[in-house]
């Protein structure tokens, strides 16, 4: 059952699935489904005015049913869960490391990740689209002259993995069913020339060996190759967002 | 520009949208997209314990980047606002006005309403959406046994839509730039069988007359209509959400 | 028992109740009792200035033991409840409808609508009290020069009752007893010329139809041009508010 | 300017003035006026079921227009002051200072204490209007049989008043305008037959001397024992409160 | 048990605590510990920019397991009990009465009072803490230049202690066994020179006399003219704070 | 300047500092002190009652004055940062780790580490210095007969070390001015007998390659083995807590 251990379940991009933002993507992995928005605004929060550059963060959340039962909503209950919060600061370091703020010059964007559908991986999932939704924000920056001409904003690319050992067994973008028995879960975020971003790994059960961390992380840097590659075609494609 | 007056913009339902709800559906009203999900649980809030009667409640809330330009969400400012309030509290009503608690029994279902696009009309696309949500949460609680065989919790349907005066023509359902042009907003909820369930008519400029408030109301009678055929085709049809 | 169904409870209107208000009045409808302060002070909110326009706006709220039994603070809780937000903009957009902001310039008004009992048709005493304690803020802004001299910032007057259809019968401004057992409830806002500024009607039980519609908006005229007269006989008395 | 030193502002007790509650006074000294009601009801706190012990407990509020300019909301605000917490502490602990929990028997009061009118002194007001609140509630509680017959729960009655120094001189009961220029500052809440309850004295500019804090103590002890006088009066009253 | 009626704990001052503060002590009497840390920054609150006056405001707060049981963390929680703000707002009352706020100039001090161990006693021992870092902080900002030469911001110093009614006998500094057992509880602040800041006596079960508040006072001005004689050899001691 | 690159700075553990604690311990790393508190209590939350279990959590703080410039609490705030959240999860995580529940039995530990003084490393001394404090909790509760006899809840022990790469080289236990240029921040948690825990490495500025992440690794794990030898040293010492 499940994903086999060495491949990514089925993964699509959406782009301009939200009509309104400057760069916006669904992005799918196997049965989680991650809306990315990416909101380019000019101008920086206050302690940042005047220094010549940019900012970028983000927002995570879920829908109250992407899970099998309904998750109250962090607004009812009038505070933000830690879980949401961590989440929300991973992906927001992870785009801000490939992003040049001073290229940026002195402009937002915010990046919102709501899930749809969550079936393990979401973090990661977020991280993998929104870098889809900040390209195309990026893209419009440039385009109105917001960004001015010269180097782009982005150094690079950015994606991120879940990987997980199971059984003893390292394994690739774990589903639900299969995180939740994982003896280990790590994700990880690269670059897309391969360079680690950040390394995040616990031991759900007994500790892990440095042999198993290796493991881990050689799955995980395939899994983010070809998630890198499956970026680079979405954001290749012809029919991409029209405003 | 914008819809013909007496028309409702292109609407369609896609159920089974978010694959965990019980009753799901996502409504398109032109350019509004509301996500209406359908959480089906066996028991009630403690306060209607033992009362053999079940509960309908709904949520409402828009996405981040679902407008023009991106909100602060609610759970970071800590406290949900009076809109969103009046909202939710509204899209229950209404679901409820359909609802035959008894024959629900104890079990609960809770309507989450989550704007993707908004650009016009929310709330009315929400209630209306909702329903079809409602109906396949009832109908999954009627084949799983949780609701005795009998009637039918449900005594009709529901749909709403909004009607305004834009230079002083009644106009129905209107999109978001003729909507704050409007002097006067009408939002006009209804049985499937005509029945008036809410009518809430706000004055934006001038005071309107008796005389405006009969066309206003014929009009979304109209489009009330038109909204309930189509709701029936989309519960109607044979690719309904399998689980 | 209660009011008979087509005239209004006892009416009155005491000005000048806070002492330290520009506005003030204590209005009472039968047994419920609102203290409405209007607060006048020069300048507006921050996203106002420069427009040369003032700003209006209300708030309401209940005593713990306005009611029969006693209900808890809204700042212990740490929240306003959903039922206070939307009356609270309710009243506001009400007496927006005959403010000429323009005519106000950059000053800013506040009513507070403190229900001290309870006993039915707060909201539309609330309203229909404001107005008394608006008019006397006015008045003070002009008399103390903070409103240029020239035409009223006032384009008339405005008040609210509430209806609903008890056993059947369209009845006008209910006590809470007869109130809870209205099958529809609707508050119509109108202004001193009978022009409608908002329409709520809710069915409570079984939808309403357009004559029964028809039937509560014509007893709410009604009771409205009551409420209007009343309104001015108190205005116009001699012995009004001396600051 | 303003009161003579020695002697109380005028006072007086409206009984019945909000009419759900089971007891409630609107106490009046000068230009300060509370509303002041105490709710009864059967049972006490999940902490002290099974005691056999009553509780009371108090809460003040200023409403937004009490003072010269209006105070925001501390619900809007959603978090209380620490003026506001200390006062409601000061009023729950003076009451309980004369009521006898275990003659109380499980029962509940709670005392609200609302300012309509603040000109100095509304603490002290409050705990002396609480108290003829209070004792119309343990009233109604024997006379429902809520209370067992036998001695009573109050033990006796307390009241209380503030002191100052201003330019030397000890005064009694200062108005607003008075007491901000007041060098130290006292609040003295004291039973019926002269036992001291709460004394809390504050230098606002320079020390105070015990010369001082003794003349304070005397007007304070001959005030509380007009105030008792004035309550007594009140209670005795042929036209009490009938619910 | 406990402490000899009229003498004080043993009682020492750790200055330089916390090593990044301006003035940092660790005041102990007997069981209880509190660190105290006042913080100097140059410049005031808003709404006291350009008065050429300073600011000094404190806080207090326990940490969980200064308890004999452990208690929830108020910022967990989401708000401030009453006992800690009311005890905030004390302690800054009392070291503003010897602040000179004029020769402070537009200088702000913030006092941090954490009780590290609550054995009795806590506010009366953070305030006296918090005025030799207090002292600590004033050296520091007229070391710096922050602080005009001239005459000192401290007009004199300040201290504080807990007496009580135990047995019908005044007690001095009691730790908290005996605190719950007194019938009457004060907390007396006084200046070094022997003036009255604070009085705050309450009676716990029945009510007290002038003649035990007369001992009681005598008492706590022994007490604190001791505290004040041990202040000054801290702050004498010639292996002070070094920054 | 700073601690040498694979050494740790100064480290000692202060057993029995927070007098009440069933386990306590001020521990310090360099200018780093946090005092870890371990608060036993039998029972566990609802959602664990009956399971036989035990339940250990960790809350983390810091002092407003901890840190070179003051910062205001997060109790005052009213809501906790994503920073605190994030830690104190990762504290609890790393002590579950080593906690057998079912030999725990269904008894409570709550962790509180709060910091005094943050030079750097806080969140990996809390790690450390929580583990000596939880097992002196164990011992009371093994002690006291709360936990039955038998296998120990513990089934081996936990430290963290923090690791950065300064200027192309890796180093250990970073203070706070070289963790602030670190290109690479990594948090290891061990186990004391060498498996991982947790690993969070995080790329400041350029991404890092898996020869520096292996570095990196190698250090901690030579760091960690050291605080282990600590730990067990400040644990075997006779003069323990007393209580």
């Amino acid at each position: 059952m499940g994903a086999p251990p060495t491949r990514l379940r089925p993964v699509s991009f959406e782009r301009g699935f939200q009509r309104s933002a400057e760069g916006s993507c669904l992005v799918t992995f196997g049965g989680t489904r991650v809306l990315c928005s990416a909101s380019f605004t000019e101008g920086v929060p206050r302690w940042k005015k005047g220094s010549g550059e940019g900012w970028v963060t983000a927002e995570y959340a879920m829908l109250p049913r992407a899970t099998h039962t309904r998750n109250d909503r962090e607004s009812v209950r009038g505070k933000i869960g830690g879980r949401t919060m961590e989440i929300s600061r991973l992906i927001g370091r992870s785009l801000r490391a490939i992003v040049d703020v001073k290229a940026l010059g002195e402009n937002t964007i915010v990046l919102d990740c709501d899930v749809l559908d969550a079936d393990g991986g979401t973090r990661t999932a977020a991280i993998t689209g929104a870098y889809v939704a900040l390209a195309d924000a990026v893209a419009y920056g440039r385009a109105q002259g917001f960004i001015k001409p010269g180097r782009s904003p982005l150094t690079g690319s950015v994606s991120a993995i879940s990987v997980g050992i199971i059984d003893g067994t390292p394994m690739l973008d774990l589903p639900y069913v299969e995180d939740v028995r994982a003896e280990t879960d790590m994700n990880v975020v690269m670059t897309g020339d391969g360079g680690f971003v950040e390394v995040q790994g616990t031991a759900e059960g007994k500790p892990f060996s440095k042999t198993e961390l290796d493991a881990l992380l050689a799955l995980a840097t395939a899994g983010n190759a070809e998630a890198t590659r499956l970026q680079n075609a979405a954001l290749d494609a012809t029919d991409g967002p029209v405003r």
